[in-house]
């Protein structure tokens, strides 16, 4: 398709997708003359998820071209390609490391302690490489620094639901035929499911407070 | 106590808690003398939740007076007190109300179907009112907008899987002994735990794509 029907189809603009084009976010066309470029299925997908990291995501242009990058490295193995453009994306304030942190110590050791109560073997290995590593102990240093004695047995039902989510994205990620829509739809889910989560759960918590103890 | 063990104990400096005092997000110690006031284990746990809702939850002051005004309500039963409490704090934006957006109306009647289909009557019944309501509606057109289907069908185990974390969230807030400390907890936990969440769900999704295809 030529650029006109590809903006029909997406819905983005002609300035817009030439901007992407500029950032080197989407891929140019194939040239068929001087000044035509021909356009496929994989631009509208990945207009769609340029969207999703810019405008719903709040990523700036230099870090959705990283995720990018990695969505596009086909040399690496899935969990990798996955792993690398998710890490990439935004996530919290890394533990304060001055050593002297009693919180974030005895934080380490609950996560620590909750990865081997659930043979989370990978996770534990790769450690705090990981960004949401880094960010699970700075919620529970956070918890225990306001008091709240959170450690791995309160923890651990919570990180068996979460797995079971887990499994479902996975499951759904595996709908998609080819390798780069996988990967493409693992790092749109990150970012557009996250909201859906959590309205969810937060009606949940009204829906069972009702129950529990009427209006 | 006087205010310089309350600040010892809470770890809150003796200026930061003049200005609680000040901006009426702590309530008063009893006096005791013209020049000294008492304070108890109820301000030592109150400034803890002060500090989750201003320095976690980044909420403006206004706003937390606002939530710890429901707390503080003791003629609400606890679904309304929890509820009007946890209404209070930030959520995403309203849908987008113009009556012309297909993706909103697809969305409300996906929302719906997904409501009835658990049989959560509450929620299904207050509807929009709710700011969770809203932001699961804005977040299901947001995905339908950019091309992805996101129905009912799709939702369901998700929400399962979020009801199962709601039943523990009340079961631990019930864990506390007064109906002023419960409350407290179900807002407390509303901000603090939600990275918790999010971070666990991100290891999970790491971890089981490691369990899948190898690093």
């Amino acid at each position: 398709m030529r650029l006109a029907e590809l903006s029909e189809r997406s819905g983005v603009s002609l300035a817009t997708i030439k901007y992407y084009l500029r950032q080197g976010l989407l891929a140019p066309g194939s040239r068929v003359s001087a000044t035509t470029a021909e356009y496929d299925e994989s631009h509208v997908r990945r207009l769609r998820l340029i969207r999703a990291l810019l405008q719903v995501g709040g990523l700036p242009v230099a870090t959705a071209r990283k995720v990018l990058g990695h969505v596009d490295d086909a040399s690496l193995g899935r969990t990798i390609r996955m792993g690398a453009a998710l890490w990439e994306l935004p996530h919290g304030p890394d533990p304060d490391d001055d050593g002297k942190d009693e919180a974030t110590a005895a934080a380490r050791v609950e996560v620590d302690r909750l990865l081997e109560k659930l043979g989370w073997g990978t996770v534990r290995e790769i450690g705090e490489l990981s960004p949401a590593h880094r960010s699970l102990v700075v919620a529970v240093a956070t918890l225990r620094r306001l008091g709240y004695a959170w450690d791995s047995e309160l923890m651990a039902p919570y990180a068996e639901l979460m797995h079971q989510a887990a499994v479902r994205d996975l499951d759904f990620v595996e709908t998609h035929p080819s390798e780069e829509e996988k990967v493409e739809t693992a790092v749109a889910a990150a970012i557009l499911f996250r909201p859906v989560l959590e309205a969810l759960h937060r009606l949940a918590q009204e829906e069972e407070s009702a129950r529990r103890y009427g209006l």
